[in-house]
Protein backbone atom coordinates (compact mmCIF):
# COMPACT_ATOMS: atom_id res chain seq x y z
CA UNK A 1 0.00 0.00 0.00
CA UNK A 2 1.64 3.37 -1.38
CA UNK A 3 -0.17 6.85 -0.96
CA UNK A 4 0.95 8.95 -4.15
CA UNK A 5 0.13 12.47 -4.00
CA UNK A 6 1.23 15.86 -6.16
CA UNK A 7 2.14 18.68 -4.80
CA UNK A 8 3.73 22.36 -5.55
CA UNK A 9 6.07 24.00 -3.46
CA UNK A 10 6.47 27.61 -1.76
CA UNK A 11 8.56 28.46 -4.79
CA UNK A 12 6.29 27.50 -7.18
CA UNK A 13 7.85 24.13 -8.44
CA UNK A 14 5.47 21.20 -9.09
CA UNK A 15 5.97 17.14 -8.77
CA UNK A 16 4.87 13.59 -7.41
CA UNK A 17 5.77 11.99 -4.45
CA UNK A 18 4.94 8.98 -2.37
CA UNK A 19 3.35 10.18 1.16
CA UNK A 20 5.02 8.41 4.24
CA UNK A 21 4.24 9.72 7.28
CA UNK A 22 5.04 13.54 7.70
CA UNK A 23 7.32 13.28 4.43
CA UNK A 24 6.93 13.53 0.82
CA UNK A 25 9.31 10.97 -0.89
CA UNK A 26 9.81 12.63 -4.59
CA UNK A 27 9.22 10.70 -7.37
CA UNK A 28 9.37 11.05 -11.32
CA UNK A 29 6.57 11.69 -13.25
CA UNK A 30 4.04 10.40 -14.81
CA UNK A 31 4.39 7.43 -12.48
CA UNK A 32 1.91 5.12 -13.55
CA UNK A 33 4.07 2.70 -14.35
CA UNK A 34 6.80 2.79 -11.40
CA UNK A 35 7.68 4.95 -8.29
CA UNK A 36 11.31 6.13 -9.69
CA UNK A 37 12.63 8.23 -6.69
CA UNK A 38 14.24 11.21 -7.68
CA UNK A 39 16.32 11.71 -4.16
CA UNK A 40 14.45 14.22 -3.07
CA UNK A 41 12.36 14.18 0.51
CA UNK A 42 10.15 17.27 1.58
CA UNK A 43 8.47 17.86 4.71
CA UNK A 44 4.81 17.51 4.41
CA UNK A 45 3.97 20.54 5.94
CA UNK A 46 6.36 22.52 3.48
CA UNK A 47 4.63 21.62 0.24
CA UNK A 48 0.59 21.95 -0.48
CA UNK A 49 -0.99 18.94 -1.88
CA UNK A 50 -2.32 19.54 -5.41
CA UNK A 51 -4.82 16.73 -6.95
CA UNK A 52 -2.95 13.91 -7.44
CA UNK A 53 -3.12 13.25 -10.94
CA UNK A 54 -4.08 15.04 -14.19
CA UNK A 55 -6.80 12.83 -16.02
CA UNK A 56 -7.93 13.54 -19.53
CA UNK A 57 -11.44 12.22 -18.89
CA UNK A 58 -13.46 11.78 -15.98
CA UNK A 59 -16.25 10.12 -15.83
CA UNK A 60 -19.22 9.53 -12.77
CA UNK A 61 -21.75 6.42 -12.36
CA UNK A 62 -25.14 8.13 -11.01
CA UNK A 63 -27.87 5.79 -9.26
CA UNK A 64 -25.08 3.47 -8.29
CA UNK A 65 -26.17 2.52 -4.29
CA UNK A 66 -29.87 1.13 -3.05
CA UNK A 67 -29.65 3.59 -0.41
CA UNK A 68 -29.34 6.38 -2.67
CA UNK A 69 -31.90 5.33 -5.28
CA UNK A 70 -34.62 5.47 -2.50
CA UNK A 71 -36.69 2.76 -4.08
CA UNK A 72 -36.20 3.78 -7.76
CA UNK A 73 -35.28 0.87 -10.10
CA UNK A 74 -31.84 0.10 -10.99
CA UNK A 75 -31.01 2.12 -13.91
CA UNK A 76 -30.94 -0.10 -17.10
CA UNK A 77 -28.60 1.01 -19.21
CA UNK A 78 -26.71 2.73 -16.17
CA UNK A 79 -26.19 6.32 -16.19
CA UNK A 80 -23.43 7.85 -16.43
CA UNK A 81 -22.02 11.17 -17.16
CA UNK A 82 -18.78 13.40 -17.47
CA UNK A 83 -17.34 16.65 -15.59
CA UNK A 84 -15.01 18.99 -17.60
CA UNK A 85 -11.44 19.31 -16.55
CA UNK A 86 -12.50 22.97 -15.70
CA UNK A 87 -14.55 21.34 -12.87
CA UNK A 88 -11.48 20.01 -11.01
CA UNK A 89 -10.68 21.25 -7.50
CA UNK A 90 -7.98 19.65 -5.08
CA UNK A 91 -7.44 18.89 -1.17
CA UNK A 92 -7.92 22.47 1.03
CA UNK A 93 -9.55 24.16 -3.03
CA UNK A 94 -12.64 25.87 -2.06
CA UNK A 95 -15.83 24.47 -3.25
CA UNK A 96 -17.75 27.46 -4.89
CA UNK A 97 -21.46 27.72 -4.38
CA UNK A 98 -22.08 28.63 -8.10
CA UNK A 99 -24.41 32.32 -8.79
CA UNK A 100 -28.01 30.73 -9.16
CA UNK A 101 -28.04 27.64 -7.53
CA UNK A 102 -30.57 27.18 -5.10
CA UNK A 103 -29.07 23.93 -2.94
CA UNK A 104 -26.16 22.48 -4.07
CA UNK A 105 -25.06 18.97 -2.17
CA UNK A 106 -21.71 16.97 -1.22
CA UNK A 107 -21.46 14.03 -2.91
CA UNK A 108 -18.86 11.66 -0.93
CA UNK A 109 -17.53 9.08 -3.44
CA UNK A 110 -14.71 6.01 -4.12
CA UNK A 111 -13.00 7.63 -7.41
CA UNK A 112 -11.21 4.30 -9.26
CA UNK A 113 -7.95 6.43 -11.09
CA UNK A 114 -7.30 4.35 -14.48
CA UNK A 115 -3.08 3.06 -14.51
CA UNK A 116 -3.19 1.81 -17.75
CA UNK A 117 -4.60 2.54 -21.49
CA UNK A 118 -7.87 0.66 -21.77
CA UNK A 119 -10.60 0.00 -24.55
CA UNK A 120 -12.79 -2.48 -24.53
CA UNK A 121 -11.56 -4.09 -21.26
CA UNK A 122 -12.59 -7.33 -20.04
CA UNK A 123 -13.85 -7.49 -16.40
CA UNK A 124 -9.89 -9.03 -15.42
CA UNK A 125 -8.25 -6.09 -17.55
CA UNK A 126 -10.31 -3.28 -16.06
CA UNK A 127 -9.44 -4.15 -12.42
CA UNK A 128 -5.62 -4.73 -13.92
CA UNK A 129 -5.68 -1.29 -14.98
CA UNK A 130 -6.88 0.23 -11.89
CA UNK A 131 -3.99 1.94 -10.56
CA UNK A 132 -5.47 2.95 -7.03
CA UNK A 133 -8.35 5.13 -5.54
CA UNK A 134 -9.01 8.36 -4.02
CA UNK A 135 -11.65 10.48 -2.19
CA UNK A 136 -14.27 12.08 -4.49
CA UNK A 137 -16.54 14.76 -4.02
CA UNK A 138 -19.45 14.71 -7.02
CA UNK A 139 -20.81 18.45 -5.97
CA UNK A 140 -24.04 18.30 -6.99
CA UNK A 141 -26.82 21.39 -7.71
CA UNK A 142 -29.74 19.42 -7.57
CA UNK A 143 -32.31 21.91 -8.68
CA UNK A 144 -30.16 22.36 -11.52
CA UNK A 145 -30.23 18.73 -11.84
CA UNK A 146 -34.46 18.47 -11.66
CA UNK A 147 -34.36 21.43 -14.20
CA UNK A 148 -32.31 20.55 -16.80
CA UNK A 149 -32.10 17.84 -19.75
CA UNK A 150 -28.71 16.90 -19.21
CA UNK A 151 -26.45 17.41 -16.07
CA UNK A 152 -23.96 19.80 -17.57
CA UNK A 153 -24.21 22.76 -15.16
CA UNK A 154 -25.64 20.73 -12.02
CA UNK A 155 -22.43 18.88 -11.87
CA UNK A 156 -19.98 20.41 -14.43
CA UNK A 157 -19.70 23.73 -12.69
CA UNK A 158 -16.22 24.91 -11.59
CA UNK A 159 -14.85 22.78 -8.57
CA UNK A 160 -17.62 20.43 -8.46
CA UNK A 161 -14.79 17.80 -9.24
CA UNK A 162 -13.24 17.68 -6.53
CA UNK A 163 -10.53 14.78 -5.56
CA UNK A 164 -7.70 13.70 -3.71
CA UNK A 165 -5.29 13.94 -1.69
CA UNK A 166 -3.73 11.18 -2.29
CA UNK A 167 -3.84 7.58 -4.66
CA UNK A 168 -3.72 4.98 -2.75
CA UNK A 169 -2.78 1.58 -4.15
CA UNK A 170 -2.74 -2.20 -3.19
CA UNK A 171 -6.75 -2.25 -1.92
CA UNK A 172 -9.54 -4.93 -2.48
CA UNK A 173 -11.77 -3.17 -4.61
CA UNK A 174 -14.51 -4.69 -2.67
CA UNK A 175 -13.43 -3.86 0.45
CA UNK A 176 -12.93 -0.22 0.70
CA UNK A 177 -14.61 1.96 3.24
CA UNK A 178 -16.34 5.66 2.30
CA UNK A 179 -17.12 8.32 4.46
CA UNK A 180 -18.15 11.99 4.86
CA UNK A 181 -18.62 14.24 7.09
CA UNK A 182 -20.15 17.91 6.93
CA UNK A 183 -18.96 20.08 9.72
CA UNK A 184 -17.96 17.04 11.93
CA UNK A 185 -21.00 15.12 11.47
CA UNK A 186 -20.95 12.11 9.68
CA UNK A 187 -23.33 12.52 7.07
CA UNK A 188 -22.54 9.22 4.59
CA UNK A 189 -21.24 5.68 5.32
CA UNK A 190 -20.86 2.65 2.90
CA UNK A 191 -18.74 -0.06 1.66
CA UNK A 192 -17.59 -0.53 -1.85
CA UNK A 193 -19.35 -3.62 -1.43
CA UNK A 194 -22.97 -2.04 -1.49
CA UNK A 195 -22.29 -0.92 -4.87
CA UNK A 196 -25.02 -2.01 -7.44
CA UNK A 197 -22.26 -2.48 -10.56
CA UNK A 198 -18.95 -2.50 -8.60
CA UNK A 199 -15.49 -1.48 -9.84
CA UNK A 200 -14.36 -3.54 -12.67
CA UNK A 201 -17.87 -3.77 -13.95
CA UNK A 202 -18.18 0.08 -14.10
CA UNK A 203 -14.70 0.45 -15.38
CA UNK A 204 -15.67 -2.26 -18.33
CA UNK A 205 -18.43 -0.33 -18.91
CA UNK A 206 -16.71 2.99 -19.20
CA UNK A 207 -14.05 1.19 -21.73
CA UNK A 208 -16.70 -0.33 -23.96
CA UNK A 209 -17.37 2.81 -25.44
CA UNK A 210 -14.40 4.93 -24.68
CA UNK A 211 -10.35 5.22 -24.32
CA UNK A 212 -9.60 5.37 -20.35
CA UNK A 213 -5.78 6.74 -20.51
CA UNK A 214 -3.09 6.73 -16.63
CA UNK A 215 -5.13 9.33 -14.58
CA UNK A 216 -8.61 9.01 -15.54
CA UNK A 217 -11.00 9.45 -13.32
CA UNK A 218 -14.21 7.23 -12.64
CA UNK A 219 -16.16 8.08 -9.63
CA UNK A 220 -18.48 5.18 -8.52
CA UNK A 221 -21.64 6.94 -7.12
CA UNK A 222 -22.32 7.84 -4.31
CA UNK A 223 -24.63 6.29 -1.06
CA UNK A 224 -27.42 8.18 0.68
CA UNK A 225 -29.09 11.41 0.93
CA UNK A 226 -26.70 14.38 1.85
CA UNK A 227 -27.53 17.15 3.09
CA UNK A 228 -27.79 20.94 1.60
CA UNK A 229 -23.95 23.11 1.80
CA UNK A 230 -23.98 26.59 3.20
CA UNK A 231 -21.31 29.01 3.26
CA UNK A 232 -18.97 28.47 5.54
CA UNK A 233 -19.29 24.05 5.57
CA UNK A 234 -16.07 22.00 5.96
CA UNK A 235 -16.69 18.86 4.18
CA UNK A 236 -14.81 15.93 4.41
CA UNK A 237 -14.75 12.90 2.36
CA UNK A 238 -12.80 9.68 3.97
CA UNK A 239 -11.69 6.65 1.84
CA UNK A 240 -9.53 3.59 3.17
CA UNK A 241 -6.15 4.87 3.18
CA UNK A 242 -6.63 7.56 0.89
CA UNK A 243 -6.70 9.90 3.45
CA UNK A 244 -9.25 13.29 4.17
CA UNK A 245 -10.12 15.22 1.16
CA UNK A 246 -11.19 18.27 3.18
CA UNK A 247 -12.65 21.67 1.70
CA UNK A 248 -14.71 24.71 2.37
CA UNK A 249 -17.46 25.97 1.45
CA UNK A 250 -17.41 29.13 -0.30
CA UNK A 251 -19.85 32.22 -1.48
CA UNK A 252 -20.00 32.50 -5.28
CA UNK B 1 -9.18 36.60 -41.89
CA UNK B 2 -6.80 34.26 -41.02
CA UNK B 3 -6.28 30.19 -41.01
CA UNK B 4 -4.94 28.43 -37.80
CA UNK B 5 -3.78 24.89 -37.62
CA UNK B 6 -1.61 22.44 -35.84
CA UNK B 7 0.31 19.95 -38.06
CA UNK B 8 2.94 17.11 -37.63
CA UNK B 9 6.06 16.24 -39.85
CA UNK B 10 6.82 12.82 -41.23
CA UNK B 11 9.24 13.34 -38.95
CA UNK B 12 6.84 13.61 -35.95
CA UNK B 13 7.41 16.52 -35.09
CA UNK B 14 4.01 18.77 -34.27
CA UNK B 15 3.46 22.28 -34.66
CA UNK B 16 0.84 25.42 -35.28
CA UNK B 17 1.05 27.60 -38.06
CA UNK B 18 -0.87 29.86 -40.52
CA UNK B 19 -2.45 28.14 -43.81
CA UNK B 20 -2.19 30.11 -46.39
CA UNK B 21 -2.60 28.80 -49.96
CA UNK B 22 -0.46 25.42 -50.00
CA UNK B 23 2.23 26.85 -47.55
CA UNK B 24 1.91 26.55 -43.79
CA UNK B 25 4.25 28.91 -42.19
CA UNK B 26 5.14 27.80 -39.02
CA UNK B 27 4.36 29.93 -35.51
CA UNK B 28 5.11 29.58 -31.93
CA UNK B 29 2.55 28.38 -29.68
CA UNK B 30 0.60 28.74 -28.15
CA UNK B 31 -0.78 31.57 -30.56
CA UNK B 32 -3.36 32.85 -28.60
CA UNK B 33 -2.01 36.14 -27.67
CA UNK B 34 -0.19 36.77 -31.12
CA UNK B 35 0.84 34.48 -34.53
CA UNK B 36 4.71 35.07 -33.85
CA UNK B 37 6.79 33.45 -36.68
CA UNK B 38 9.45 30.75 -36.19
CA UNK B 39 10.86 31.45 -39.85
CA UNK B 40 9.98 27.88 -41.22
CA UNK B 41 7.31 27.78 -44.52
CA UNK B 42 6.24 24.14 -45.20
CA UNK B 43 4.63 22.51 -48.09
CA UNK B 44 0.93 21.61 -46.97
CA UNK B 45 1.19 18.36 -48.79
CA UNK B 46 4.28 17.18 -46.57
CA UNK B 47 2.67 17.62 -43.45
CA UNK B 48 -0.25 16.06 -41.46
CA UNK B 49 -3.09 18.42 -40.20
CA UNK B 50 -4.13 17.36 -37.02
CA UNK B 51 -7.10 18.74 -34.78
CA UNK B 52 -6.36 22.72 -34.82
CA UNK B 53 -5.98 23.06 -31.08
CA UNK B 54 -5.90 21.65 -27.86
CA UNK B 55 -9.06 22.25 -25.71
CA UNK B 56 -9.55 21.22 -21.74
CA UNK B 57 -13.24 21.97 -22.28
CA UNK B 58 -15.89 20.46 -25.14
CA UNK B 59 -19.34 22.17 -24.65
CA UNK B 60 -22.24 21.44 -27.13
CA UNK B 61 -25.09 22.78 -27.65
CA UNK B 62 -28.33 20.69 -27.88
CA UNK B 63 -31.73 22.13 -30.14
CA UNK B 64 -30.39 25.30 -31.47
CA UNK B 65 -32.07 25.14 -34.84
CA UNK B 66 -35.68 25.19 -35.53
CA UNK B 67 -34.60 22.98 -38.47
CA UNK B 68 -33.68 20.26 -35.95
CA UNK B 69 -36.31 21.01 -33.18
CA UNK B 70 -39.13 19.80 -35.55
CA UNK B 71 -41.97 21.28 -33.64
CA UNK B 72 -40.31 21.00 -30.32
CA UNK B 73 -40.38 23.48 -27.93
CA UNK B 74 -36.72 25.24 -27.44
CA UNK B 75 -35.39 24.54 -24.37
CA UNK B 76 -35.61 26.55 -21.74
CA UNK B 77 -32.77 26.48 -19.48
CA UNK B 78 -31.04 25.39 -22.53
CA UNK B 79 -29.33 21.85 -23.27
CA UNK B 80 -26.06 21.49 -23.00
CA UNK B 81 -23.39 18.22 -22.51
CA UNK B 82 -19.95 18.01 -22.52
CA UNK B 83 -17.87 15.41 -24.71
CA UNK B 84 -14.71 13.89 -22.97
CA UNK B 85 -10.90 14.77 -24.81
CA UNK B 86 -11.08 11.29 -25.58
CA UNK B 87 -13.79 11.42 -27.69
CA UNK B 88 -11.33 14.11 -29.88
CA UNK B 89 -10.30 13.32 -33.79
CA UNK B 90 -9.30 15.95 -36.51
CA UNK B 91 -8.99 15.68 -40.25
CA UNK B 92 -8.99 12.70 -41.56
CA UNK B 93 -9.16 10.38 -39.05
CA UNK B 94 -11.75 7.77 -39.31
CA UNK B 95 -14.85 7.99 -37.30
CA UNK B 96 -15.62 4.95 -35.78
CA UNK B 97 -18.76 3.45 -35.53
CA UNK B 98 -18.65 2.15 -31.62
CA UNK B 99 -20.00 -1.93 -31.08
CA UNK B 100 -23.24 -2.28 -30.25
CA UNK B 101 -24.62 1.59 -31.47
CA UNK B 102 -27.37 0.88 -34.13
CA UNK B 103 -27.84 4.43 -35.95
CA UNK B 104 -24.95 6.68 -35.15
CA UNK B 105 -25.46 10.32 -37.31
CA UNK B 106 -23.20 13.15 -38.22
CA UNK B 107 -24.01 16.90 -37.15
CA UNK B 108 -22.45 19.52 -38.89
CA UNK B 109 -21.62 22.35 -36.43
CA UNK B 110 -20.25 25.85 -36.75
CA UNK B 111 -17.45 25.55 -33.74
CA UNK B 112 -16.60 28.84 -31.53
CA UNK B 113 -12.77 28.53 -30.45
CA UNK B 114 -12.16 30.13 -27.28
CA UNK B 115 -9.20 32.39 -27.17
CA UNK B 116 -9.26 34.40 -23.27
CA UNK B 117 -9.90 33.01 -20.29
CA UNK B 118 -13.73 33.55 -19.59
CA UNK B 119 -15.77 33.18 -16.54
CA UNK B 120 -18.96 35.40 -15.98
CA UNK B 121 -18.98 37.07 -19.32
CA UNK B 122 -21.32 39.62 -20.84
CA UNK B 123 -22.42 38.70 -23.85
CA UNK B 124 -19.69 41.68 -25.50
CA UNK B 125 -16.75 40.19 -23.49
CA UNK B 126 -17.80 36.85 -24.20
CA UNK B 127 -17.95 37.62 -28.44
CA UNK B 128 -14.78 39.13 -27.59
CA UNK B 129 -13.10 35.68 -26.01
CA UNK B 130 -13.88 34.20 -29.29
CA UNK B 131 -10.52 33.85 -31.26
CA UNK B 132 -12.12 31.97 -33.91
CA UNK B 133 -14.28 29.42 -35.66
CA UNK B 134 -13.98 25.63 -36.98
CA UNK B 135 -15.99 22.93 -38.51
CA UNK B 136 -17.14 20.48 -35.93
CA UNK B 137 -19.26 17.35 -36.45
CA UNK B 138 -20.64 15.82 -33.09
CA UNK B 139 -21.02 12.38 -34.07
CA UNK B 140 -24.52 11.13 -32.41
CA UNK B 141 -25.56 7.42 -31.73
CA UNK B 142 -29.03 8.14 -31.59
CA UNK B 143 -30.06 5.10 -30.49
CA UNK B 144 -28.16 5.40 -27.34
CA UNK B 145 -29.67 8.81 -26.83
CA UNK B 146 -32.92 7.80 -26.66
CA UNK B 147 -31.97 4.94 -24.49
CA UNK B 148 -29.71 6.81 -22.13
CA UNK B 149 -31.15 9.20 -19.43
CA UNK B 150 -27.38 11.18 -19.54
CA UNK B 151 -25.82 11.34 -23.32
CA UNK B 152 -22.14 9.92 -21.98
CA UNK B 153 -22.04 7.54 -24.73
CA UNK B 154 -24.37 8.93 -27.40
CA UNK B 155 -22.23 11.68 -27.47
CA UNK B 156 -19.03 10.97 -26.00
CA UNK B 157 -17.78 7.46 -27.71
CA UNK B 158 -13.97 7.82 -29.12
CA UNK B 159 -14.21 9.40 -32.31
CA UNK B 160 -17.42 11.46 -32.10
CA UNK B 161 -15.75 15.31 -31.32
CA UNK B 162 -14.38 15.75 -34.66
CA UNK B 163 -13.09 19.27 -35.57
CA UNK B 164 -10.84 21.19 -37.97
CA UNK B 165 -9.14 21.35 -40.00
CA UNK B 166 -8.15 25.23 -39.18
CA UNK B 167 -9.46 27.81 -36.68
CA UNK B 168 -10.42 31.48 -38.89
CA UNK B 169 -10.38 34.46 -37.98
CA UNK B 170 -12.23 37.71 -38.56
CA UNK B 171 -15.87 36.44 -39.23
CA UNK B 172 -19.30 38.21 -38.55
CA UNK B 173 -20.74 35.58 -36.20
CA UNK B 174 -24.09 35.76 -37.78
CA UNK B 175 -22.80 35.54 -41.18
CA UNK B 176 -21.22 31.64 -40.98
CA UNK B 177 -22.17 29.21 -43.45
CA UNK B 178 -22.67 25.76 -42.71
CA UNK B 179 -22.75 22.62 -45.14
CA UNK B 180 -22.41 19.07 -44.18
CA UNK B 181 -21.99 16.96 -47.08
CA UNK B 182 -22.05 12.47 -47.18
CA UNK B 183 -20.60 11.09 -49.72
CA UNK B 184 -20.84 14.39 -52.07
CA UNK B 185 -24.48 14.84 -51.25
CA UNK B 186 -25.59 18.36 -48.84
CA UNK B 187 -27.24 16.67 -46.43
CA UNK B 188 -27.51 20.01 -43.89
CA UNK B 189 -27.33 23.83 -44.80
CA UNK B 190 -27.92 26.66 -41.94
CA UNK B 191 -26.38 29.84 -41.28
CA UNK B 192 -25.55 31.21 -38.07
CA UNK B 193 -28.54 33.62 -38.24
CA UNK B 194 -30.77 31.02 -37.65
CA UNK B 195 -29.17 29.80 -34.46
CA UNK B 196 -31.89 30.50 -31.63
CA UNK B 197 -29.47 31.25 -29.26
CA UNK B 198 -26.31 32.87 -31.12
CA UNK B 199 -22.65 32.66 -30.18
CA UNK B 200 -22.16 35.38 -28.05
CA UNK B 201 -25.52 34.13 -25.87
CA UNK B 202 -24.31 30.48 -26.10
CA UNK B 203 -19.99 31.43 -24.68
CA UNK B 204 -22.20 33.98 -22.26
CA UNK B 205 -24.23 31.18 -20.87
CA UNK B 206 -21.84 28.44 -20.86
CA UNK B 207 -19.28 31.13 -18.99
CA UNK B 208 -21.49 31.62 -15.98
CA UNK B 209 -20.71 28.36 -15.02
CA UNK B 210 -17.80 26.86 -16.03
CA UNK B 211 -13.60 29.17 -16.61
CA UNK B 212 -13.24 28.40 -20.30
CA UNK B 213 -9.29 29.15 -21.31
CA UNK B 214 -8.10 29.22 -24.95
CA UNK B 215 -8.68 26.18 -26.71
CA UNK B 216 -11.81 25.33 -25.73
CA UNK B 217 -14.51 24.38 -28.04
CA UNK B 218 -18.10 25.31 -27.74
CA UNK B 219 -20.60 23.50 -30.06
CA UNK B 220 -22.86 25.38 -31.85
CA UNK B 221 -25.93 22.80 -32.57
CA UNK B 222 -26.80 20.77 -35.54
CA UNK B 223 -29.59 22.12 -37.84
CA UNK B 224 -31.83 19.42 -39.70
CA UNK B 225 -32.07 15.64 -39.83
CA UNK B 226 -28.99 14.49 -40.58
CA UNK B 227 -28.93 10.92 -42.34
CA UNK B 228 -27.60 7.59 -40.92
CA UNK B 229 -23.70 6.62 -41.52
CA UNK B 230 -22.55 3.35 -42.76
CA UNK B 231 -18.80 2.24 -42.96
CA UNK B 232 -17.25 3.65 -45.41
CA UNK B 233 -19.10 6.93 -45.80
CA UNK B 234 -17.31 9.82 -46.55
CA UNK B 235 -18.56 12.92 -44.12
CA UNK B 236 -17.66 16.42 -44.60
CA UNK B 237 -18.56 19.15 -43.04
CA UNK B 238 -17.43 23.60 -43.98
CA UNK B 239 -17.89 26.51 -42.14
CA UNK B 240 -17.11 29.86 -43.95
CA UNK B 241 -13.18 29.93 -44.37
CA UNK B 242 -12.30 27.55 -41.94
CA UNK B 243 -12.10 24.71 -44.84
CA UNK B 244 -13.74 21.34 -45.11
CA UNK B 245 -13.40 18.84 -42.12
CA UNK B 246 -13.54 15.49 -44.31
CA UNK B 247 -13.16 12.32 -42.38
CA UNK B 248 -14.71 8.54 -43.48
CA UNK B 249 -16.60 6.56 -41.66
CA UNK B 250 -15.48 2.87 -40.28
CA UNK B 251 -16.36 -0.48 -38.78
CA UNK B 252 -15.71 -0.81 -35.23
Amino acid sequence: MERYVRFTTTGGRTGAGLLRGDRVEAIEEPFWAAAVPTGEVLALDSVRLLPPCLPRSIVCVGLNYASHLQGRPIPDPPTLFFKPLSSVAGPGDAIVLPRGAARVEPEGEIVAVVGRRLKGASREEALAGVFGYTCGNDVSARDWQQADHQWWRAKGSDTFAVFGPSVVTGLDHAAIDLRTRVNGVEVQHARSDELLRDIPEIVRLVSAVMTLVPGDLIYTGTPGSPPALSPGDLVEVEVTGAGVLANLVAHP
